[in-house]
Order: C-alpha cells, then sequence, then structure tokens
C-alpha cells in the first residue's frame, strides 16, 4: 500500500457528511494505513448506574473506529457495513477519556475483518477488545 | 426450575430502577424463565442515514433482552454484567417495530450464556443474530 | 425456497468426495433447507484427559454441520469456506452420542450466517451453541 | 505481576502431563507473562483438500496456545476450560510452518481473556485472529 486514502481532516468530512448524528463527543484522533484511533469524553449521556460507561456507548466507539479505519483503505464508501462483532468487555471504563484504536488484518475483495483496543485514562489494561468484520463494496 | 423470578411488570420496575436512563422506546413485552421479549419502535433517534437502525441501537436492544432473561433466573442483581457479545447483523431492519428474543442456553455458577434473535416486521428472517455471555454474582 | 439441492445421500457422497479425510465417526443423519444435523460417537480418538470431549472435536463438529446446511441450500460449492465461528463452550459432553444442529439464518450473495447447538446424549441443556459464518461464491 | 509463573520447559512438561495427547508436531516456542507462542510444522494429516491446514487444527492451535498464556500467569491448574473463541480465519495459510502467538489482555477472578494471532511462513498479513476467554479456577 503506498499510502492511506483519508488522513484525520477528511475521516472528518467524511464522517459528518455520512453520519452527521454521530455524537460529536467523538473525535477522530489519528488516520493511518488501515489504523485509526477515536476518542470519547464521556459525559452524563454515556453512563449507566454506578457511573460507568453504557454498552452501547463502548460498541459504539468501537463500530466508528473500525470503520475510519477501513475507508483508510477503500476511501469512501456509503455501501459498507458491518456484519460482525464479537466484543470482549474487561474492565470498567473510568469517566476519563475513552481511546479506540482499530486495525485492520485483513482487506478481501468483499471482506474487512481485524480489530478494535479500548483504553480508558487511569485504567490499567484495555477495557474493552472487539473483533470485528466489516462487508465491503467488490466493486471498487 | 419451578418458575420465573420476574414477570414483565417485576421487570419494568426493575429496569426503570436500575436503569433510569433506558430509552423509554424500548418496551419488556414477554418474560419467561429464562426468555425475554423486548420491542423498540424506532424514530429519528434510532436510525443512520439511508434510514436504518444504528448499529448501537440493535445493539442496545440485544443487551437489555438478554439482561432481562437472565434476571428471569437469578433475580434482580445489580452486580450483573455483560461480558461477550458476538453480533451478526444480517438484514437491514425496517423502520416498523423490532422486537427482540432472548433465551439463556446455559446458566453456570458464574456465567450465563444464550443468544439473542431481532426479527423486524414486515422482514422475511431474522435480522440480528447475537450469542451473549453475562458474568452473574456466584454468591446468590 | 423450493426444497433442499441436497439430501442425506447426497450430503454423505459429496463429504466423501470433497473431505476423504473426515473422521468416518461423523455421520450425517438429517438434511433440510439451510439445516442439517450430524452425530458423532466419541472414543478415545476425540477425548482429552478427564475424559471429556476435545475442544478441537467440538469445533469440528459445528464446522461440518454448517458446512452441509450451506451446502443444502446452494448445492456443491467447493470455494466455500468459514470465516467467522464464535463458539460457546457451556457443558461437559458426556461420552455418549453427540448431535450437532446447524441451521442458515441468512443466505446472502456473499455470506452465509447461521448457528450451531450441540446436544450431548444424557446431558440437560446443550453443550455447545456457535454462531458460525461462511463465505459462499457470489456467482453461483 | 513479577515473573511468569511457567517456562518454556514447565509449559512443556506440564503440556505432556495433562494433554498427553496432543500432537507432538505442536511445539511451545516461547512463555512469558501472559504471553505464549506455539509452532507447528502442517503435515498431511492437518489438512484439508486442497492442501489447506484444516480449521480444527487452527482451532486447536489457538485453544493450545492461550491455554499455555493463561498458565504462565496461574500456574498449573487443570480446571481451567475454554468458555469463548471467536475466530476469524482471514487467509489461506501455506503448508510452511504455522506460529501461534496468545496474548492475555485481562486476568480476571473467574475469566481470562484475550487474542491469538497465526501467522504461516511465507504468508503476507495473520492468517487466523482468534478472541479468546477461558474460566479459571477462582480459588486459587
Amino acid at each position: 500500500m503506498s499510502g492511506a486514502k483519508l488522513d484525520v481532516v477528511g475521516a472528518r468530512e467524511l464522517l459528518r457528511r455520512t453520519f452527521p448524528q454521530v455524537d460529536p463527543a467523538f473525535s477522530i484522533v489519528e488516520v493511518g494505513e488501515g489504523t485509526a484511533a477515536i476518542t470519547l469524553q464521556p459525559d452524563e449521556r454515556h453512563l449507566r448506574p454506578g457511573g460507568t460507561v453504557s454498552g452501547p456507548t463502548l460498541f459504539a466507539l468501537v463500530d466508528l473506529a473500525y470503520y475510519v479505519a477501513t475507508m483508510s483503505l477503500i476511501g469512501p464508501e456509503p455501501l459498507t457495513v458491518t456484519t460482525n462483532v464479537s466484543i470482549n468487555f474487561m474492565r470498567k471504563p473510568s469517566l476519563a477519556l475513552l481511546r479506540a484504536d482499530a486495525r485492520v488484518l485483513k482487506l478481501g475483495r468483499t471482506l474487512s475483518v481485524g480489530d478494535v483496543t479500548l483504553t480508558s485514562e487511569g485504567v490499567d489494561g484495555p477495557v474493552v477488545h472487539a473483533a470485528v468484520t466489516y462487508a465491503v463494496p467488490p466493486s471498487r
């Protein structure tokens, strides 16, 4: 691969255009060739009782990070959709900054397969690890 | 098992108490011994562009349905947490009523393992299937 | 669907031809439209210490049952390959007859998605549950 | 953690004692604190038609590597059992040396959660990636 098809600025623009309803607290901070990092500063809306970040919020972060990592390889492709996520919840995140690091392990003709690791400031070790598969348009 | 430890009314009350922030559009419609059904009438807040229900919304429905199915066997246990969800997105849901049917396949000393199937009115075949594991408190 | 593209006899023949090395103790006992059942009478070769059936043996049974269930819909397609298996080990199987029941939940253009449940004679409740995805040739 | 509870020699001995039937072609080559590497030189017994390594063989390699990685943290614990494996098959391995690298991401009171990456000599990029969960004895 000779270079990523998206940079941070391009990825933010793509996101604003294709997912206008994405929580503006989600911030794309890095985009490489088949990698992406997204952060979230959780607030009240992302919590469940006990003051921990909700499962759907963590899922959304995983899903979005992997979407951007895939886009970095194939460019903007609106027909790209999640087919499988196997997500392990390992530690309770704190209320501090969350960061999702996604990497594509295999970009095939119709599937993008990889994983995402979530870390939480002040928590030792990853809080979430997920294996992710997206279907990508074959004729690209 | 001689009977469910929760009925629909008890489950709704438990949910209101333990997850006050759960979307009120989510409705518990059935609770059995190790089974539960939840419905959602999706509206604008649940959609992503292209007019389909968002992944995090579908995940939330899966997670909640399995939580209630587990509670039906062990009663209200605030320390019950999701450890793994392997979710397959199979068909695009319509904007009509979504229904999640959860069943516990194994309630062990520390884990509850089962699956959830999501159907969407007017769509032929399930839209989502997920294998789910929750950690349950051992001393119950 | 107007009918399965394979019956039990056809499936056994296909298996003998395409997987001559499959353990002859594996027996195809039912084939429907998108469903299949395989049994295994475990012997010494399938056990690990403690006298329980080994994980790879249970995996092989899941994989084969889902392969046959998919073939029942698309006919013999040598290029069909497993892409994801999320397998939950729930109960210790006995040394009696094991049975795998596979069902296709969605046959798409390039993916077959479904699940497999394993039961063991004399054991109450399923011993294994797996969500399975196969890649199928698009031009069929 | 002040050090691994097993080294390569100890791990090989443990394996010979607890899993005497493990394929002698599987070789433990590295053991760290929460990490392990296993290699396999595939031969005829590990292949399926088309000359590729069979799914159950790849599963066995994943499972064993993760078992050793967990043992490196808790020492020999015969009651440790696989509860979930979500395995993605990404590339066709060659017939050359296979290597499984396992790492524990979280060792909790009752669960060990991590992942395993398989590489194949001469193949660019991982051939298999799996998220793995083992149940470990709580009273250790």
